[in-house]
């Protein structure tokens, strides 16, 4: 089978992204407000395999799903110093109820850290209600001033998917930190993306936490998306609404707080590690319909075509395949091959009369466009080989096509030339001084996304801006 | 068994159903907003094993689960007159965006006709693209001026089940109501609640439509809960909206809408039908723990109570019966009951010494509290005949006692005297005539629910307002 990708997606990124949202039937950004669209049934079926995933593997380490309010009372949000310094102009406000103007306005939550915090002053008494790990999938919103893009930056984030833990002391809180990094590896992996951590400088740290740590993804206009956070709150909003404990002792204490959260970005980085120039191309795993089952008509064996069509179908249906039998009359198998690629569907099956003679089917993976030809008793068997392989393949490429675009540097200049071409993400080292974060920035009109949670390597060198001791690696790029 | 159940909880309604809702972990009402409340863990899963239930009935009805944003422009929603006009007093208002006022204010939905009808704009080309029938589940907000209840009247309803149907022909839009109110039918079955179903007079119906018929439940105060609603929209938004398709013959046409609707109040109608003094009565199809697995503690054969109890439980686990083992050393046997009872577990086994030389288990009833005796190796048919039972008797209980809270009477005075005492819902004999239907509100002080959509007889009598000939029965009832 030659290659039949030109790669010309990916020199056409966001032409091409925001065409597979609205021409596959994922999300229609037509809507009369800014930055704000509609999932259609098809998107809507791959976000809700999304948050299933997310789902299990919160509920399995001990997260309980809640559900809090939209509406933040001012007087909420204001207790905490820097999240309100930081939130206050960059939210909505609700200042009216009908006609009626209201004493205090609520925010719609940018994050639910103002909503939880006097709930769990409710809830938490003693040391034997801790730890407390709650999640909820939620709407949360930004007043956006920048350009929005659909799914990218968008005015309301309607599935941000938020965990908020409480623990007894700061080494459970820490410990938590890493579950939840190990719980987001997971999340990116079942969706075969790849992801660098970063441990976020101090001042573009989450507003109110101790510190944090992001999840970037390489797109393939070289720019990079911050997918995922994970905080440590520390004692900031345990103790700006006094959330205290009673230890054993006897005496009271306040508790420690971490959150975490995942945007409506994680499928952004989805779309964009698998795309190709037919369109979309989905994890088996993640994909509403994981076959596509394709009758190739010829007048003389119609019916033993169809028959045959619909039989693969109910096998694999019966083995829990999500299947679907595209029987559509009016329509060549050329322009179902086009609907089903750009949709994604991981696999086709294409039945026709040499198929039905020989007993077999034809079944093409679509990440690769190859074809395998499969005696018709085995196929169920063979669809999940496949998929499980494609899973892998789709993943190493993530993750290769990611290293390809990491760069580490000696020199301004070069990290300059890299960053602004796009290049992705350039790596040099840093004295660890603020000072020098904020030059190299204005230097190579970048963002630094933080020092590298995910390496571990003695480092020779001086700091790029000052020349100094480098303390640390640091990571630079043009950031969505 | 002697029946336990002294009905207390009836009489102090208000009071049992708050203490439900926050003993047995359900909803949290103390949120710093007035008619905004968290959803606990345990509620949490009750909640979603409900939109379980109606997303199953409305996918097999080929309805589309889709997702409109929050916010709708005022300029959206103005464009259908009854609609705004109702509505604009009743809404959440967003006026600032950040520090900046907005242009355009926005309005938090109260419902979504006036959010989707843009898109169908976009989305209806031709009659090949009819019917679409979509739905979501969402928050939805109204400012109600008017004393808050948890559940019961909440200024954000957080699990809207809201449907939205568009179809070539007034007949189809016809035909859809029908359906709706058979899937409404089905949901209320698997709760095994009961319901009446009611056309709503003409100044009581939906903003917008052309008639609309409601599902009400009586409460165990007397007062009645509309739970759910089904509109037809005539072409009302369809021509605000300018919403056409072009037919068969090539010309334009308006398309035919219909929309319905659930809140979180069928919860309050499962949670009143079954309740009792000991707490709340869950249905098994919707109980997110369907059995609880007690040991009867005895020293000496603690080892082997505790193996019969995992063994029992591993085995219900297996047949996907969601069950829970409390081996809690520190809680009574007597503690544990209260415990699950209070959050409504359908079925209790409980395994002491006698049971495990006898190899057997007592399986209790939540409904009845009735204890029968089971063979160990017997217990998941018998677990699952007894759940299958307990729905039945538990929707034949509610059925019972709802007929037995509706009169049938031919004075007004008789109205009067039932419903000053909250008796249920009244039904009287009416001429059809809005003065005689707005008087009949006044003079009894209740709210006309409409003729009945449920019940086919040949009316003879005379309206009780103006004595002349009666054209329908018409229910009354105190309403919440």
């Amino acid at each position: 089978m030659p290659a039949i990708k030109r790669e010309q997606w990916r020199r056409h990124f966001g032409k091409w992204f925001r065409h597979i949202l609205i021409d596959a039937g994922i999300m229609d950004y037509r809507y009369p407000i800014k930055g704000m669209a509609v999932w259609m049934p098809y998107g809507f079926k791959v976000r809700q395999n999304l948050l299933r995933v997310i789902r299990d593997l919160l509920d399995k380490t001990g997260h309980q799903e809640v559900r809090f309010p939209l509406l933040i009372p001012e007087t909420s949000l204001a207790k905490e110093a820097e999240h309100m310094k930081s939130f206050e102009g960059q939210v909505f406000w609700v200042t009216r109820g009908g006609l009626t103007p209201l004493e205090i306005k609520y925010a719609l939550r940018p994050t639910s850290e103002a909503a939880i915090a006097p709930m769990l002053k409710l809830w938490i008494r003693s040391h034997a209600d801790l730890p407390i790990k709650l999640y909820q999938i939620v709407n949360v919103f930004r007043y956006e001033t920048r350009a929005t893009r659909p799914l990218i930056r968008m005015r309301e984030v309607d599935n941000f998917k938020e965990a908020h833990t409480s623990h007894a002391t700061l080494e459970e809180a820490e410990a938590q930190v890493k579950e939840a990094v190990e719980i987001y590896k997971k999340f990116f992996d079942t969706m075969a993306t790849s992801y660098k951590m970063s441990k976020r400088p101090e001042w573009d740290k989450f507003p109110g936490a101790v510190y944090s740590i992001a999840f970037d993804q390489i797109m393939p206009d070289g720019r990079i998306l911050q997918s995922g956070t994970v905080h440590n709150l520390g004692q900031n909003f345990a103790k700006a609404f006094d959330i205290t404990y009673e230890t054993e002792k006897g005496d009271r204490k306040h508790i420690w707080q971490t959150c975490y959260g995942l945007s409506g970005r994680p499928l952004v980085g989805m779309l964009a590690a698998h795309g190709d120039d037919n369109g979309a191309v989905l994890p088996p795993e993640i994909a509403p319909i994981q076959v596509v089952v394709i009758p190739i008509p010829s007048k003389e064996m119609e019916k033993q075509i169809t028959k045959a069509c619909q039989d693969t179908a109910s096998k694999l249906s019966k083995s829990n395949i999500s299947v679907e039998l595209d029987l559509r009359p009016d329509l060549t198998p050329g322009a179902k091959y086009y609907y089903w690629e750009l949709r994604g569907v991981p696999i086709r099956i294409e039945i026709g009369p040499r198929d039905v003679k020989q007993e077999e089917v034809t079944v093409v993976r679509r990440d690769t466009l190859e074809k395998q030809m499969c005696k018709a008793d085995k196929i169920v068997g063979v669809v999940k080989k496949t998929m499980e392989i494609m899973t892998n393949d789709m993943r190493e490429k993530a993750w290769k096509w990611m290293n390809e675009h990491v760069y580490r540097v000696d020199k301004l200049e070069q990290a300059n030339r890299l960053l602004k071409k796009r290049a992705g993400i350039v790596e040099v080292a840093w004295c660890g001084s603020e000072d020098c974060g904020h030059k190299l920035e204005e230097e190579v009109n970048a963002r630094v996304l933080g020092t590298p949670v995910d390496l571990k390597e003695k480092l020779v060198g001086n700091c790029v801006v000052c020349g100094k001791k480098a303390k640390d690696i640091v990571r630079v790029a043009v950031a969505y």
